[in-house]
C-alpha cells in the first residue's frame, strides 16, 4: 500500500496589520489580522525539500502590507480577493487560495470640548468582522460573517416540553436568561455585492430577530435569524450558526428564606450548549470545500 | 529561629453574577465578577487544620448573591463596601476584607423596529469598571478604576530626544502611532462619593486628555491623564496607571520601491513598553497598604 | 425560492470530568473534558420552538458523568464511542452524534520519601491526547490525535531555494531555530484498536521523525512524521497536520560590535507560519464529513 | 493644593529569549520572558515631555539580548542581577531597577534510536520558574518563585470544623479531592546563593508537603509547604503562597439509582477558592517594598 501527499495549504498567519486613512486630517483607521494560504502544486517540498516553487510565508506577510500601500484596504471582502487574485492568478504553481480577514472595531474618541476627534479612537466591542475567500482557479467563494457579537436578553425566554429520557433532571422554564455569543458566517453567490451595506444589514437583521423572537429555545431564535436574513438578501446562499447556549442559572436562596424572583443569577462558564445549524436557500448549489477547516460549522 | 504564619487572607475569587432589575419593563442588568476575601484571626487553620473560625469560602460566594437580592447591587463601590461591612463588622474574627469587583459592560439592543429593547442587550467593549475596598477595622479604602480601555492616536505623537546610550538602535520619530490599553485605579479620600458620577467624569477626562495631549512620550501623556483627573475631583487622593505601549511599527517597503508615508503598521503582541505611573495630590495621607497585591502597580 | 433548515447538530460542550479510579490504594485519575453533539430529526425546534423531540443539553452533561460510573471512562476513543452508541443506538431521532473528548496529562508525584506517590498528582505537559468520533447511523469513524504537542530543534534546520518573487525579502539560511505545536489527527480505519497502545506509538513516532529528520523546510518535516506514521500503523488510514512555524528570529547584535553565532534569538509570537497537511494511505476510502468542523485542517 | 509625580517604574516587559548553549554538540536552550523596568529621576518626561534621562525601552529590551550573548543566560536570578546593575550601576538617573524573569521548561526528546536528543526538545509542563529583583541603589532583593505548577490529590483532604453562619449551606466532608495551582514566592537574605540548587530543593519540598500532609483545609497544606521550606534553607526568609483551590464536585448520581463513591467528579472553572499566605522566619527584617506590584500577594 503506497502513502503519499494529500489535501495541503500553507501560509502565514495572523498578519496583525493596521492601516490609516490619512487623505484628509479626518483619518480612519482600518485594523485587521489577515491570514494567507496558499494550495497547488506543493508536493516537492513536502517529499523532498526541494522549495523551488514555495512561495515564503514572510513573503505572504509582505504581500499583505504591499497590497494595502497600493490600494488601501477597503471592504475586508475586497481585500481579501485581492490577495487571493494576486497569488491565484500570478504564479503557475498555485492553483488555489484562501485568505480569512478578521476586523477589529474602533470608534472615534468623542471629546468634551467638540465632538468625535480627528485621529483619536477607542476600541469597541470584541465583535469581529470576518471573511473567509476561497479561489479555486477562476472559482471564488466569499463567506463573511460576525464573531463573538454576544447578546443576553433578561425575559422573553422559554424552555420546556423536552423528553424525560434516562439522566434527565433539567427543569422546564418559561422564564430564563437567554444569552449567546453570536458567530454567524453566510455565503455570498457571488462577489458584485456592496460588502460594507450587506455588513451591516445582516448584522441589524440579527439583532433585531435576537431581541424580537419570543424564544422557545435557542435552536428556535437562531433559526429566526437565519430566516430573516435570507428572507432580505438573496444574494446569500446559506447562513450558519454556531452558538453556545451561555447558561445563567438562578441562585437558589431559599435556604435562608428569600425568593428570587429571577433576579440574581449565576452566569457559568463551563460547560455550555453549543448548537450549530446552518440555514439555506433552497436552490442554492452547495459549496462544501469552502467551508472546510471553519471550526464549529458541521 | 522560629517561624510562622506571617500576613494572609482567603475568600473567594470571581464569583460570576448577574444582577436583573425587574422593577419595571424596561430591565437594567449588572453583570460583576466578585473577588472575596477576609482577613482576621486564622492562624488555627494554617497550623492545626482547625476551622472553627473559617467562613467557607463557599459561604462567601453565597453572601455575595444574596446581598444582591436584599439591596440589589448598584453602584459597584457600594456594593464592595456593603460586602466588606457585612464581614468586619458582624463576626469577631474578621478583623479585615478586601471585596474587589469587576463590572462588565452591556449596551441595549437598538432594533430596527422601535429604538432601545426593554430587555435586550449586547456587550459593549472589553473595558471594565473596577473597584477595590480594604477596610481594616473602622478604617475604610475605595480603590476604583478602568482595565482595558484600549486607546489610539494615529498621529499627534513624537518621540525622541532620549540618549544614545549603549545598546540603543531605536530612531527618533515626529510622527508615529500611540496606543495602549488603560489600566488605571483611583483611590478616593472617603467614602460619601456619588461613584457612578465620578467614574464617569473620570473615564470622559481620561479619553479627553489622551485624545487632546500632543504627546512627547507615554510618560507626558499618562501624566496629563492623572492631572486632569486630580484637578477635576479633589475627593480623589492619587491615581495610578499601568500602561504598556503597545508598538505599532512601520513597514518598511523600500525594498520594492514603494513609500509608506504613515499608513500601513505591523502592530506588534509582544515585547510592549510598560509605564507605570501615580500622580498624587501632595498633601494626602498614603494607603501604601491599600495597594498591595494589586498587580502592575509599583 | 424557499428556506429552509441545513446542516445541523447540538449538544454540550465541554463538560469537564475528573474520573478516579479507587479499585486500589493507588488511584489512577483520568481527566477529561468532553463535547457532545446529536444529528438527526430536529427539525421542529428549529421552526416551531416544539422541544418534543430534543434531548437537552442537561441530559447529555449528565450522561457523561453516568457512563463514567457505569463503566469507567478508559481509552477516550472507547468512551466517545459509548457514548456516540448510547445515543444514536438509543434513540429514534437521534441519527448521528459528534463526540469530542480531550484528555488532560496528569503524572504522579514522586516525593523523596519514597517514589511515586498513591494518590497524589501534577500536570503534565499541556498537550492533550484527543479523539472525535462521528457516527452515522451503524457508520463509525474515529479521529484520534494530539494537541498542542510542543516541539524545537536548535539546529539541523536550513530554509533556502525558494523563489524570489515580489515582496520577497526573507534570507536564506542554513541553521535555523525550527518550532512548532503539532496538531495531528489520525483516522482509523475501523474500532478493533489497542487505543492505548495506538496512541503511545504514533506519539513515539511524530517525535522520533522530527529529532531525526535533517529538515530543509517545515513541509518537509511534517511530512515525514506523516509517513512514519503510517508505515507503521496500517489500521490508520490518514494523518493530517496542522503545524505552525513558530518563528525564532536571531538577533542583529552587529551595531554594538558583537557576532551572534546562532546563540540568541527573539521568539515572535504572530504572525507565525501555518503549515497543513494530509498524508494518506492511497487506497483507503474517503470520510470528509468526519473531518467537518475541525479547525484548521483543508 | 498641588499635583505631583509619585511612584513610578517603566520598560520593557515581556521580551521573549531562547538562547542556545552551543558549545558542545549537545545543546542546553534556555528560554525566558523578561520585564526590565527602571526607577529614578524620570519626573521631566512626565511633566515636559524632555526625553533626555529616558533610556529607551527599546534599549532595554537590546539589553537583554547583549547580556545573554556576552554571558549566556544561567540561573535567572543571576541573569536579573546582571540586568539590574547593569542598569543601576551604569547610569546616574537610575536608582533602581525591577528586572522580572520567567523561565519556560524544555525537555529533551528521547528518541527510540538511542536516547536523550542532543539539539531536540519538548515543551515541559506549564509551571514557570520565576524570579524578580529590585534593585534600589545597592540594595538588592531577590524574590525568587514557582508559578502554575498544578497538583492534585484524590484523596487525603477534608474540611468540616466551620461555623454556621448565615449563607453557609456548605457540607462537611471527610474526603475530597485536593487541588490547586501553586504560585510560590520565595525572598533570599542575600544574593550568595546556588540559585539552580535552591530552586530544585524548594521545588521538591513543596511537592513533598503537598503529597504527603493529610489535609485539613487548603490552609493547612499551604503553611506545611512553607514551613518544610523554611525549615529547609535559612538562606530564605519568607515564602508567600497564592493557591486557588481548584474545586472538583462530587456529581449527584442518585437521582438514577447510582451511587458515586467518590470516583465521579465535575471540576469547576469558576468561581474558585484563593487562600494566599506568607509563612516568615521570625527575626528576618521585612521587604514589603519588593512585595509591590506582584499580583495575589497580599
Amino acid at each position: 500500500m503506497g502513502i503519499s501527499l494529500g489535501v495541503n495549504q500553507y501560509g502565514k498567519a495572523e498578519v496583525r496589520m493596521v492601516h490609516v486613512d490619512r487623505s484628509g486630517p479626518r483619518h480612519r483607521i482600518t485594523d485587521v489580522t489577515v491570514t494567507s494560504q496558499l494550495r497547488g502544486d506543493f508536493a516537492a517540498t513536502h517529499e523532498t525539500g526541494d522549495n523551488s516553487a514555495v512561495i515564503a510565508t514572510d513573503t505572504q506577510k509582505n504581500t499583505v502590507y504591499a497590497l494595502a500601500r497600493l490600494g488601501g484596504v477597503g471592504a475586508v471582502e475586497d481585500f481579501a480577493l485581492r490577495m487571493a487574485r494576486h497569488f491565484v492568478d500570478g504564479f503557475d504553481q498555485v492553483t488555489g487560495a484562501r485568505q480569512e480577514v478578521a476586523q477589529h472595531s474602533w470608534e472615534r474618541i468623542v471629546t468634551s470640548e467638540g465632538g468625535e476627534h480627528d485621529h483619536a479612537f477607542h476600541r469597541g466591542s470584541g465583535e469581529t468582522r470576518t471573511t473567509v475567500v476561497t479561489k479555486t482557479g477562476d472559482h471564488e467563494v466569499v463567506i463573511s460573517g460576525i464573531s463573538d457579537l454576544v447578546v443576553l436578553k433578561s425575559t422573553g425566554s422559554e424552555f420546556h416540553g423536552f423528553p424525560d429520557v434516562p439522566y434527565t433532571s433539567l427543569v422546564e422554564t418559561d422564564d430564563r436568561i437567554l444569552a449567546t455569543a453570536v458567530t454567524a458566517r453566510w455565503r455570498y453567490l457571488g462577489t458584485d455585492v456592496d460588502w460594507d451595506k450587506a455588513h451591516g444589514s445582516v448584522r441589524q437583521i440579527l439583532l433585531d430577530r435576537f431581541a424580537l423572537t419570543h424564544s422557545l429555545s435557542l435552536q428556535q431564535t437562531l433559526y429566526a435569524m437565519g430566516e430573516g436574513v435570507l428572507a432580505a438578501h438573496p444574494e446569500i446562499a446559506e447562513i450558519r450558526f454556531s452558538m453556545p447556549n451561555k447558561h445563567h442559572f438562578l441562585v437558589d436562596l431559599s435556604p435562608w428564606g428569600m425568593d428570587n424572583p429571577n433576579e440574581v443569577w449565576f452566569a457559568a462558564d463551563r460547560p455550555y450548549g453549543l448548537i450549530e445549524a446552518a440555514v439555506v436557500q433552497d436552490d442554492a448549489p452547495a459549496e462544501d470545500a469552502a467551508w472546510a477547516g471553519i471550526a464549529g460549522f458541521v
